[in-house]
This record gives C-alpha cells, sequence and structure tokens, in this order.
C-alpha cells in the first residue's frame, strides 16, 4: 500500500511525530510524509503514533491501494520523493 | 476525480489560499483540503493558485481517480468530511 500522511499537532509533540515518521516514510513537505507501507508496518506505526499524540492532535493517514495519483505542484515541491536514494 | 491538497505556504499568503481552497474544497485539517473536482475545475484552480503562490511556496494536490483511500485517523479528525452538509 501506499500512505499520505498530514498530521496537526501542539509544538511539544511535533519533533517526536517527525522523528517517528521518517523512520517509515519520505519527508515530503512541512507536516507531510509518504511512502510505501506493509499492513504490518502500518499497524506499527499506528500503535507508535498513537502512544505520542495526544486528543487534540491530529494525524490522518490515507492508506492507498497503491500509488495511484498524479501529483501536481504548484510553487515549489520541497522534496522531490523520486530523487531520494 | 477526487483531491487531497497540502500547502506550506508563507504567513502573507495562508489566508487567500485558504479562501480560495474553501471555494472548491472541504477543510480537513490545518493546511490540507479535500474534495471532488472536475478537470475544469482543478484546471482553474491551478490557474488560480498560480497567481497567489510564490516560488518558494509549496501546494501539492493530489489527484486520485476517485475517492479510493481508507482514512486513519489517531486523534482526532477536526472536520469529519462526511458530516458536513
Amino acid at each position: 500500500m501506499y500512505v499520505i500522511v498530514v498530521y496537526d499537532v501542539s509544538v511539544e509533540r511535533v519533533n517526536r511525530v517527525h522523528k517517528l515518521l521518517k523512520t517509515y516514510l519520505f519527508w515530503r513537505q512541512n507536516s507531510v510524509f509518504e511512502g510505501e507501507l506493509t499492513k504490518a508496518q502500518l499497524y506499527e506505526l499506528k500503535r507508535r503514533l498513537s502512544k505520542i499524540v495526544k486528543e487534540e492532535d491530529s494525524v490522518l493517514i490515507y492508506e492507498l491501494p497503491y500509488k495511484n495519483f498524479n501529483l501536481h505542484v504548484i510553487g515549489t515541491d520541497k522534496s522531490p520523493v523520486e530523487t531520494v536514494l
């Protein structure tokens, strides 16, 4: 599966969420990560996120069957995922 | 088509981008909008966004063929799209 993760968490938790997501996915833009995950990885990521995130925070994980979208960029693509080695 | 829009724009342009997106899509979370668009609407939205957005900003439009994702929420879903009338 392919996931797009967007998050809106309070400032004292942002670094921890960012660090955790970086171990599974690519940084795409401020508060946005993307990448391929297995079902097991998604389950584990959700479990680890729920230990950090509080009720007033919001982390949304869009789970797509595969990478089936066209990406339109206006302005700059701050982290072209394709060029990440 | 179904689109997910995420944006990271400098503070002096955020309101204009937010207002424009609100005329086409649902607000989902801080800097995230979603919704159904026709090809013509997507073309027009991109044209109008490019008049506001500068090179250092970043607006990403994920164009999906249809709404074919599972949404996992950790914390709060700040604007349940389904309940918007």
